[in-house]
């Protein structure tokens, strides 16, 4: 993998670039759809290709591990062959739902021990056992095991934490220098800066991870209930130091608003769950602002779902049909709105960047704040 | 609307012909995908015409009725509208439905009372308010108001009800004389032959049908519960009465070794929610016979889902990928199931059709009995 940079914008630290795989190029800035267990829940993957235009997903190890196993992925080839899925993929490092979702766990020096939420079962996560597992499931992108603060969180515990984060990423990178890719294309690894709201440790952590020299770099810890006032005070000044040659990640970031003013202070990659998880309760983020599909006021609205919409489905259903199938629980609600929400993100980035290229992003950007902050 | 029949088979009664409708041609024998609440569950529209290559789908009176209701659907300018399908869609009258979930419901010859199961509401459905409601529908084909009867039937209830159903008919007839269709495009009404299991009635019952001369008749009241002998019995008799220049719709059937049997007894069209019902619970009806996609053997089967499957999601997807989807929960594998399964039932009867045209059907229906009967 390797970031080309194509341009910087001169009225923000927008940039446009290229991240280069074994499984093709990505432009960035990019939102990456997640792809939880091992499916963009409800959407095909020639949908995701050809209508919501993905160019990278994310896979939840923590999930894949456990179900189908790694038995299964393995004896697919990988997790590419498995789901169908010819793109990059970035799969996460598993420790961000042991912390949340595992029934019981124990973190110590060495690693994490949990239980299966699925079976009770036991299970133990190291930075070495993370790395294998991504290996074998066969991720573009390999994240750092690390352990992402609460939010709030106490200053000591979150210091404390970043060290050991800085710790595990040590032995990170030595399990990936000692161990091979095993479908014969190559597999970055992402290190992450956390330090949870706290400037000296994030400036800390992110000289820490700068030094690195990875192919990539993360900023996690954020997005998990801190204002927005601190999201992007960490972002900027992580974004600050961050090499500006390598790609710039933000963890689970974040609403239309976020991912442009986050772009706006350099960076390169995000993932979030709000657009297919809010599609699931009938909230469409549109060019016109947000709506919630459920509001009778729809019922009788026969325009298209998105007159500025690219999906396919944004022409063909309109308001009214969306209302009818939500209202009578069909999935094909879901279906229709994942695809309008996800086709929206990577709209949204894809002209980020063309306006990034031609110089007009920043006025663009603080127009389209406003209007994407609407409720309509 | 009208019928061409374009040939006959020879060693048995199995037919090839087009029906034209305002909407398009319909290649027969066809069978016809249920889309209960204006959605085939699970599956989008363009899915539908160029995976599934459906020609016509059916509509729930009933259910579009109470929801999203006729204010809607006339507001968008009738159901082909509403929903975004410009094929042909046939209507049923509502009466099934209304004898199997209506809340309470009272028979009398005016028609039947009964309360909505959603909210508890009073309505009333009767032979002239049933082709009112499917002309604002804007089904191509409506179905006559009937009563459906179960099985078993006592003899003298299933004779007073199927005479009751022709006086119902009648009064459809008129109804369809002394009305318009709203939206500029034809409506054909087919009436629907009764008389359960007992070949008297039947008889009775069709001769009485095929004297009213409408452009195409249905047979109802069957695969409610009884054995394949009576389904098959009944339908034979049934076709050598009905008139051979108007298509013949066996209602609700079946399995595709009912659907390829009943086409050897000149049947010309089919519905049933057996492909998308049991897609839900991972059954899939497969070249090679039935499987059961939850079963473990499964698991590291990296073989396509159906190596002769027409649909792209046969090839691009692998069982064990299925598998896996249908034992996480997720509604990606309903979706890939539904697919498969109505791309299955199209392909089966396009084959039919090329059979019957080129002669070989009668060899071919024994041969894929045999095999679609398996369970794998
Ligand atoms: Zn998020
Ligand atoms: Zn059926």
């Amino acid at each position: 993998m390797h970031f080309e940079l194509k341009h910087t914008d001169p009225h923000s630290k927008a940039r446009a670039g290229l991240v280069h795989t074994d499984h093709g190029t990505i432009e960035t800035p990019i939102f990456m759809p997640v792809g939880t267990q091992g499916t963009v829940k409800g959407v095909h993957q020639q949908e995701l290709r050809d209508d919501v235009q993905a160019q990278i997903i994310l896979g939840n190890t923590f999930h894949l591990y456990l179900r189908p196993g790694l038995d299964v992925i393995e004896g697919a080839g990988g997790l590419h062959q498995f789901i169908g899925w010819e793109r990059p993929i970035l799969t996460d490092s598993g420790g961000y739902q042991v912390y949340s979702l595992a029934t019981s766990r124990k973190i110590t020096e060495e690693g994490v021990r949990f239980q299966s939420h699925h079976d009770g079962s036991y299970h133990f996560f190291s930075p070495e056992r993370a790395i294998d597992i991504q290996r074998s499931i066969g991720a573009d992108i390999i994240m750092a095991f690390d352990e992402c603060t609460p939010y709030p969180c106490d200053y000591n515990y979150a210091k404390r934490s970043m060290h050991m984060t800085h710790r595990w990423l040590k032995r990170c990178i030595t399990q990936m220098d000692s161990t091979e890719p095993k479908y014969g294309f190559s597999q970055a690894l992402f290190p992450i800066v956390q330090g949870s709201v706290y400037p000296d440790l994030r400036k800390e952590s992110a000289e820490f991870i700068a030094s690195q020299n990875a192919e990539g770099n993360a900023i996690g810890g954020l997005s998990v209930g801190e204002p927005d006032e601190d999201l992007y005070s960490m972002t900027d000044l992580v974004c600050s130091i961050l090499p500006a040659d390598k790609p710039r990640y933000l963890m689970g970031v974040g609403t239309p608003v976020n991912i442009l003013e986050s772009i706006a202070m350099g960076v390169d990659m995000f993932d979030c769950v709000m657009p297919s998880r809010n599609a699931r309760h009938g909230m469409l983020f549109t060019s016109e602002g947000t709506i919630n599909i459920k509001n009778q006021k729809w019922k009788m609205d026969f325009s298209p779902l998105d007159v500025n919409g690219t999906a396919y489905v944004d022409q063909v259903y309109s308001k009214a049909y969306l209302h009818h199938l939500i209202k009578a629980k069909e999935n094909l609600a879901i279906q229709i709105a994942t695809i309008h929400n996800l086709a929206f993100y990577l709209a949204l980035v894809k002209e980020a960047r063309a306006r990034i290229l031609d110089g007009t992003f920043r006025k663009w950007k603080d127009e389209q704040v406003k209007i994407l902050g609407r409720r309509i």
